[in-house]
């Protein structure tokens, strides 16, 4: 059987307040055109279809137009689970309907043990899981991490051995073997999960880190993200997977964006002379400059010849407290507060705070009413 | 055929902040009890289906199982339009998988000539139409109110003889001949559609209006809501229409609210004292009454006996300018933005205006994010 797997396609992101819709349209289109040569037998979608729970009419439009495209317009068998960034609520919407299709999208602890059957392969579907909603629905006190959540649930998996058996999940899973005294130190936030407790399945296929090889495992992949979605991503390679069961053969196969995401450190004056000779002038930039102090309006200035700058950064030294400079016109709630936290922390909010920060501030929802 | 015919849902509602979704629940199992029992050819559902455009994840799941319920379950097909409370975008997502078992749900001019034919019926589904979107669409400036862009509608519509014709709509239609210069008068934001241009078809199907007989005619008919959604609606029966095509009767059905909704004027004395005799003191109140003015926290004391009141307003004549208490910790945008315009206007927010107050402040969209 051969499957492309995809995943994180984040419908809706902005990049410090840059729409991606475009973006996004331009390298599923790419998607679809590779899908219709390379003929895949099914699509695997590993969650965070939307970027938010509360995704717009447009990007509503786009899911619905790229699921059709893959699922009636190719009739291909679809095979889908909720991220932590998507609404559990819209993504189960309808999935009653799609079913007799062969598009299966899976958002609940329920179906988790069940495996969608074609063609000799299991697919288990297993939703991002909350821990406490995981401790909830499974009564049980003891889970504690994702690592015991994941665990507790691949024990309940019956496979069967006579087939090909594939996990889809939403996880941040973690190589190598902790010992018990390491976990209990990041009891709590913790999201890793350990790689070994899904030794038994023959694939798993995997999204939420945006890194195709965030880990390096002979079953275990991640497709990554099909754009680079944030300044952190800049060196990252953006693609999808092919796995083709029978060869037992698994493949990273590159997308080109149309725009590219640069970081750039060095000087304000190579830049605003054009010393650097960058591909393209209309590539997402973030400028770490030194001799930035005594600039007026550097954004608008440097804009004059890189359109899509941004971000703006003073170079570390130069400064005890960095200073970044963004569009504050266009960049919304979440980004500031990613931003401040990749700021303070060094590294973007992980899953948990996004989905608190969601929670609490994100996008607004009908409370507000 | 017998076709059930129901509308305005408006699932997520809330009265005065408080949330209707145990009493929207309670009425819809009547119903699928009524349809079950009744045993329709068909359902249609004329529009305003969610109370918001972008519903909370409880309405999504609500109206996502009473569609399973009526279309799945029962087997059912299920005619449905985008009312002018609908996100477009929404209702449409899935509707390409839905069809495939007679689930047709329709938002876009698009489709509006393209009758759905089903046993000898030819069903023309209109979706709640902004007339800018019409004017647009059709690239027509003429088109300058709902009368004129029905009008060009239904002119373009070539109705089948042979069969029986039935449009479906969300509008605001008007009894009586208007002249053109009366109608002169109220350009602009007229919502209202002459009834005469429809004569052609058989059936109107609508929804939009709350009462089901605001208007009095042997072929357009309203559902009306299946519960009262506002204090003005106090006196209005509610309940579905049963149309049989083929003995060409129509009928109202009643449906028994959980809470019934209750106005009452008189005095503060009475109500504190239990002097008045309500049927059901668990009711939606909103007391209208005298001596209140040296009563301190009447709300609280009132909430005593009668839990569920909603608001309490002063006896016009004791002030100049009314005073109404209503919960304000549970009172949305709106809610508010909607009692102040019928306190200074004396009649509720028109859809337009609900829909500009929607598009500008409504429950908060992926525009602030």
């Amino acid at each position: 059987m051969k499957i492309l797997h995809t995943a994180d396609w984040h419908i809706g992101k902005k990049l410090n307040g840059r729409d991606l819709m475009d973006d996004q349209k331009f390298v599923l289109e790419q998607l679809m055109k590779q899908i219709k040569e390379l003929k895949p037998d099914i699509i695997v979608v590993a969650g965070d279809l939307y970027d938010r729970s509360n995704p717009s009419k447009e990007a509503l439009n786009m899911v619905n137009h790229y699921l059709y495209k893959m699922n009636k317009e190719m009739g291909l068998p679809v095979l889908m689970i909720s991220g932590n960034h998507d609404s559990k609520a819209l993504l189960d919407y309808g999935s009653e309907w799609f079913k007799a299709s062969d598009l299966y999208i899976h958002t609940s602890l329920d179906d988790i043990l069940e495996p969608v059957m074609i063609n000799g392969h299991n697919f288990y579907l297993v939703p991002h899981i909350d821990v406490l909603e995981a401790r909830h629905h499974f009564d049980n006190k003891e889970l504690r991490t994702h690592h015991d959540v994941y665990r507790h649930i691949v024990e309940q998996i019956e496979l069967d051995a006579e087939v090909k058996n594939v996990l889809i999940g939403h996880l941040f899973i973690q190589d190598g073997k902790q010992s018990e005294s390491e976990r209990a130190l990041s009891i709590g936030l913790s999201e890793e999960v350990d790689s070994e407790i899904f030794d038994s399945f023959d694939y798993v296929l995997l999204g939420h880190l945006h890194h195709p090889f965030a880990i390096s495992h002979d079953k275990i992949f991640y497709s990554g993200s099909p754009l680079k979605y944030s300044f952190n991503e800049v060196k990252q390679p953006k693609g999808f997977r092919w796995i083709d069961t029978e060869e037992n053969t698994v493949k990273f196969i590159p997308l080109t964006p149309v725009h590219d995401i640069v970081e750039y450190e060095g000087s304000y004056d190579d830049i605003i002379n054009e010393k650097i000779d960058f591909d393209d002038k209309e590539a997402y930039f973030k400028f770490i400059l030194s001799d930035l102090r005594h600039v007026k309006e550097p954004m608008s200035k440097i804009k004059m010849i890189y359109p899509n700058t941004l971000e703006l950064k003073v170079t570390a030294e130069n400064h005890d407290f960095n200073m970044t400079t963004i569009d504050m016109k266009e960049t919304g709630d979440y980004d500031i507060y990613a931003s401040f936290m990749e700021e303070i922390g060094r590294k973007p909010p992980t899953a948990i705070e996004t989905e608190l920060f969601e929670q609490h501030f994100g996008g607004g929802n009908n409370e507000t009413d």
